[in-house]
């Protein structure tokens, strides 16, 4: 059943997204291959995706979903275990371009298609056009049969929220509120949106992420829920860094907040990079009108919170730098439950995001 | 799971190619479009498959296989409880370019991925390339999990080949051994294949179908196994009807026969059309290099018996011919347990086949 649901929203129907940390039936990715923003032909980062699918699928189910020209290239480059399907993107973002999957209390399964526009629009887009983006999250609920909402003209990603399963939802000024999203719609409108979609009760609201010019800000570079009541929230007492301001600015905002429960939230801080990452090799960057440029020297974002969180799991992303290994023993004090899985991602964040930007969980029911 | 076995046949591994008229699961279908092979840009066409799809819908799940170009038309033609799946091919036909699924006691399901090259590859192949055609098989055994064999280089069609489940295959001389397929291989060599990938044991050869030119006689417009030990077979008493003679030479062949049992055939006679149904609009068929052009006041292959038996139906071609209830009666005698239901396919004829040709059966474990 891939039927369109019209005339209700999720939350009128009795559902809600579960949280990352819930049980999940299996993770979606999208294979990579647009050489106007990966480096070098797109082959060094599809060695990285390949790498965070296996990590995932030592636990989990994953399906990789690849156009008809890159089918079997992609097809070649993963184990048995992992199943490719043919479906055409404009890139390789499932987290922002699948559906949001959501639960109800009787056992059943439905979802969300966001109307999507590559984070912005005609107003500061990444790339036009990004029309076979915005049927990726139907195709995945046709694939799995699975129910769905659109919101169309309403413009979000995945990636711009996270939950707690419990009614309260984070989220960022910056990006929900930015002029290439819903200019029309008031702060208030957008937070009954989420809520009526999410199934929520509460949105929190940081002010600003970490990216700007990319994705305006997503909170998955910032900020989650690691269980009901915690937060992981990136950190670093280096003035000098380029994501201090933000970071000290979430934290203290974090800690002044309650969730849906009236909790006060509890703050696991997580370490940034010890040096920033810089583009580097942008030379081998196919140039295209319509395509944001990637110049060398210009900042990445990388951010050890761009993890996934999957069954009996979590997936951080690596950076060759002198902090991963500490950012892998922050994450597993934060989860002791869980293995911690370290991929290196280097040539993911120069593509401009990372795990949890790549990958979009189906829950169990 | 789709992973390939190699090192071993499924008879080796016990598996076989159950019959069609035992349960299913799902049907497989691919959306028509090339516009060099269908008339009218392929319009009408896709009326005829939406129409096919919906009567095999009221009695079993189908998921139809569209390329990337024609997705959203193909989704907006057929109701919401037919599956719709991006997927890249050369042209329509599922029932030659699918997997043949296989089952085993053990109450596991795997599959055969045939080498295909277009019914003749360069020898008397109906286009050129045929290489999105030669993956579909493992595409939809990627789609569903299936472990899957592959006989790279020996070229089949699973219209080519019937089975009764228990150990006989019914097949023709005309197309087994023509030259396009397998001409290095001996008669034996060939039917040793069929038993090893089939799990059969006993290979009953026809000499002739009747499209000598098309598919070079595929078994599949000729006759089929209706349960154990019995079969329906196309008839006519017109000397002068084209199908004529190899009706009556296929009718006392198989007249003559036992199967794997032992058993002699009971055979159950199908009329022919009344009039036989010849081409016509090919001027709205788009000349192209390598395809195979289409004339009007050719012969078309309108016969009954390229019916589908899925779950508690039957779904009957129907060519707006004075003989299509007959053709009805005749075929619901035959199964006096099932629904018969007539679908007008003539547009489908005029392209080369009918709805055998144009579905794959995955059967139930």
């Amino acid at each position: 059943m891939s039927k369109q649901i019209v005339g209700s929203t999720p939350k009128s129907d009795g559902f809600h997204m579960p949280a990352e940390f819930e049980p999940q039936e299996e993770i979606f990715m999208v294979w990579p291959c647009r050489t106007d923003n990966w480096r070098n032909g797109a082959k060094p980062v599809q060695d990285q995706f390949a790498n965070v699918a296996k990590a995932i699928s030592e636990f989990e189910s994953v399906t990789m979903l690849a156009p008809h020209e890159q089918y079997e290239n992609c097809r070649a480059h993963l184990p048995s275990d992992i199943r490719v399907i043919e479906m055409s993107s404009n890139d390789a973002w499932c987290r922002d371009t699948g559906p949001t999957f959501l639960i109800d209390g009787k056992g059943r399964r439905r979802a969300v298609s966001w109307t999507f526009n590559a984070w912005g629009g005609l107003v500061d887009g990444l790339y036009f056009p990004w029309n076979d983006d915005d049927l990726v999250a139907e195709k995945i609920c046709e694939l799995t049969r699975t129910e769905y909402y659109r919101t169309e003209g309403f413009v979000l990603e995945g990636g711009s929220f996270h939950v707690d399963g419990e009614g309260t939802i984070l989220t960022t000024e910056m990006c929900l509120l930015s002029k290439g999203r819903n200019p029309a719609m008031s702060k208030e409108e957008i937070e009954h949106m989420l809520c009526e979609y999410l199934g929520g009760e509460k949105v929190l609201w940081l002010k600003d992420g970490i990216d700007p010019d990319e994705t305006n800000g997503h909170i998955d570079d910032v900020a989650c829920f690691v269980r009901s009541g915690e937060v992981c929230c990136i950190a670093t007492k280096d003035k000098g860094h380029p994501f201090y301001e933000a970071s000290q600015a979430a934290i203290k905002q974090l800690s002044e907040m309650t969730d849906a429960k009236g909790r006060r939230l509890k703050i696991h801080q997580l370490c940034c990079t010890g040096k920033p990452v810089f583009m580097a090799g942008a030379e081998s960057i196919d140039r295209r009108r319509g395509s944001r440029m990637r110049r060398n020297g210009e900042l990445c974002i990388a951010s050890y919170a761009n993890f996934l969180i999957c069954n009996r799991a979590v997936i951080v992303p690596q950076y060759d730098d002198e902090n991963d290994g500490l950012a892998l023993s922050q994450i597993q004090a934060m989860f002791p439950e869980r293995k911690v899985i370290g991929v290196r991602t280097r040539e993911i964040v120069y593509g401009g995001g990372n795990i949890h930007c790549i990958t979009q969980q189906m829950p169990k029911i």
